[in-house]
């Protein structure tokens, strides 16, 4: 098995869009920057939470361009390579292996639904086989609420198996703790994220590698906290805080909803924007969102009143 | 309501790969012409049955571009522009525009799941919008079994509504009579073409301007005869035929099945293959679905035996 670049919180990184609905490449390199200075481990940029299907494989490679021309480290970073087809998704990991990323964070084609662990195997082979390059790192993106069409236990161990040096680790998003606790089970030394900080500590105790998470785009410094003191006799203590703020989260549309609270506490309004087919939340329901915040004592970069020790 | 372009029997037609996996736009020019030949009403060049998906953005316009200049009239053609981004899809609508094709063939966003019909409407309507020509006809493609996300009767009338010279027809591959058949009441003058021919007939009869079906693909003669012969007292003896032979093909997985019967009627191995993660059939199914045809006494281009008066 291969060395493991990513350790932590990873964030899928929100997408800002300027008033014309173009990616805003000046305000993405800003938050990026704020993400790592708040201690993320690795930017997961281009994910679902980064509404990356909604911008063409043009857009978000210019976006990559921007980022590390303006000097965030390639090797921080992990980007999505969602594409239904294997020219696509060849052409998108072969710009992230040109900038020295660590890693891709890689989606199955998800526009046909029933196909065989044979056909998402020869996707991810033939992708891997046009990339040609032994410094690529494949994590694969396990999301079946959203995708639908998912990496099975058995086909994760079959791309192991076959690449043993590329296929390094999965997000595992699909909500459901027993695949988590399998793969980390299954596959010792292959890099388990979950895809909420809600599994954070039950997968850390498993051997996990971290976490990456939407949430991360707004309470990074606490779900570090867990991620750092898992072993402490107040890892539960901590875990449930970060548990409470996800619960809130998830009460709303999760990508309108991180967008309202970046806009709100960075003072931006233009942040709430999304691009169709998300729309942003509307008044009521960003003030209840503030609102609940508030309730929790949430600030944006610190630390939440009711999680002070 | 616009003038209706399209009429009688479409067909998405199947996209031939070259043995290096890439598009192959000779046999694709070549396959074309004959489904024209045939008695197409029109080619929905890049739906489902085409592996659209698993194409690039460019690998489809370098075969549209292929196509016109090779002779196929644009006025006969109506291409798919799925994509999960408005920027992408307005790409291929504005390229599908300068070959002055007669419609484009228009998926929702199929990404994101559970979103809204105001999504879905800020999707069109910013694709529509940024395509920004009077000459555009689009035919939203309700195809919910693949892309899951699909266009409400509600949100088709709001189109309608918002767009009348634009938004002039429907593909219907839901499966579901009854969401066709209240297209038909809701919509009248609105082109709605059901996606499989088993409900052309009952479809006729309440006005739809003919069907895009998989299966024209092999056999539009037939197809043909009962749109041309849909008040005749052999109506539904004609229906029962092409109904027969749609069912026999469903005992497969369609596209692979499809492409194995080009492969074999018209000698040419090459035409059997799929891009991932779609897998062709096997020797077995192959044999098997050759001998189910050989029942029902068809052949490529003829009317099956079965149906002979």
């Amino acid at each position: 098995m291969a060395e493991q670049p990513f350790h932590g919180v990873l964030v899928p990184v929100l997408t800002p869009f300027a008033p014309n609905g173009e990616p805003d490449a000046g305000r993405f390199t800003v938050f990026c920057r704020w993400l790592l200075d708040q201690g993320a481990g690795g930017l997961s940029v281009f994910g679902t939470t980064s509404e990356a299907n909604s911008m063409s494989a043009v857009e978000r490679m210019k976006l990559l361009d921007a980022l590390v021309e303006a000097g965030i480290p390639p090797d921080k970073l992990m980007p999505g390579t969602g594409a239904c087809s294997t020219s696509e998704a060849a052409e998108l990991v072969r710009h992230v292996i040109g900038h020295d990323c660590s890693g891709v964070l890689m989606l199955p084609p998800f526009y046909y639904k029933g196909v065989s662990d044979d056909g998402i195997f020869a996707f991810v082979s033939r992708v891997i086989d046009k990339a040609a390059s032994p410094a690529l790192r494949v994590y694969l993106y396990h999301i079946p609420p959203v995708a639908q069409v998912g990496y099975s236990l058995d086909l994760v161990g079959r791309l192991i198996k076959a690449y043993p040096q590329t296929v390094v680790g999965l997000k595992d998003s699909s909500g459901d703790w027993s695949n988590t606790a399998a793969l980390l089970d299954h596959f010792p030394g292959f890099a388990v994220f979950p895809g909420s900080e809600v599994f954070l500590l039950d997968a850390l105790r498993k051997g996990c590698a971290g976490c990456i998470t939407a949430s991360g785009n707004v309470n990074v410094p606490c779900i570090r906290k867990v991620y750092e003191n898992w072993r402490s006799p107040h890892a539960d203590a901590l875990q449930a805080e970060i548990t409470t703020l996800r619960k809130a989260l998830q009460a709303y549309p999760m990508v309108p909803a991180l967008k309202r609270i970046v806009a709100h506490f960075h003072g931006d309004p233009q942040w709430a924007a999304v691009r169709p087919p998300m729309v942003p939340l509307d008044e009521a329901q960003s003030s209840a969102l503030i609102a609940d915040l508030a309730k929790l004592g949430f600030t944006l970069g610190e630390r939440p009143r009711s999680m002070a020790a």
